[in-house]
């Protein structure tokens, strides 16, 4: 049996299937379009984005802890570099570095300088104010509800909006104890 | 310079990026059922997926030329095989097979065994009538119409309604004269 240890590079994620990037870029842009068409208000579309993304974080953790190999994560601070490092990567093929703790080591910054989700995408002066990428931070908040953890994710800095990376603030609110003991494989 | 011929075996998509399967079928499934609520008629769902494709497809060829290394298709037979083999390996990662020609070499069928777009999807009975997977054959309709052909797609068998297969019956309207020259790179 494997170690219960992220590895690192590619092989890690051999039995992941995979579609291609840019299918994925122009099938979200569909989405957004789509949801600034019926929605019509920026706000509205926001939280729709992060609504979706939730849904989706709720059902992807399944997928990362099948094939990621991670163990249980000791603390807040593990988390966050799991999914900067092994998470992004395993989803999005890029990863982001974590940054900017605070003294409590509750908040952190995830920062993204290569963002497949934005590829080709300029935003019209109509849509001031859309956060674009508000599917990730839906899905992180939601994988991590699966885990026990409650957080509030917040963008800091946007790239469409231009600034020169993107950075996710993601502060943990809440770590639920669960309730049932869990049947670990070690 | 490389010849400009279809390579076999994933050797030949090193250079595209990917993102994760289950990521993409999440999202896609995001978008329909956000189609759903919205528009209400499973007819008008169809269209619009329809339509995104049409759209997706008609930028994603620019990729497939660019990535794939085909050279120009001598006729639609030829093109029909580039689609199932290069293509939709390209794009979602598996394979169809090209079958039921017509005598005239104008209509013919993809069959696709496995489909990511589909993984854990299940139409509730209010969805009947749903073409869930309708930006497919969009997108193929798209890319063609770039490269001067003008096709109808329609869907002869499908999973997600009981069949054993998903097959797209592909028929060329009209292959449109190209109206500059292009610039070839032999």
């Amino acid at each position: 049996m494997p170690p219960l240890v992220p590895k690192s590079g590619d092989a890690v994620f051999a039995s992941v299937e995979r579609v291609n990037a840019e299918l994925f870029t122009l099938t979200y842009g569909a989405i957004v379009r789509q949801l600034l068409t019926d929605l019509e208000e920026v706000e509205e579309v926001n939280k729709q984005l992060d609504q979706m993304g939730y849904n989706i974080g709720v059902r992807l953790i399944d997928e990362f802890l099948a094939k990621s190999n991670v163990s249980r994560c000791v603390d807040f601070r593990e988390t966050a570099d799991v999914i900067a490092k092994v998470g992004f990567k395993m989803f999005l093929g890029v990863a982001a570095t974590v940054t900017n703790w605070d003294a409590e080591g509750t908040t952190c910054s995830l920062v993204l300088e290569d963002n497949p989700l934005v590829d080709f995408v300029e935003l019209p002066d109509t849509c001031q104010g859309l956060r674009y990428c508000n599917i990730l931070s839906g899905v992180i908040r939601g994988a991590l509800e699966m885990v026990s953890m409650k957080t509030e994710i917040t963008w800091i800095r946007d790239m469409l909006n231009g600034d020169d990376a993107y950075e996710l603030r993601v502060k943990l609110l809440k770590q639920v104890p669960e309730e049932y003991p869990y049947k670990d494989d070690d």
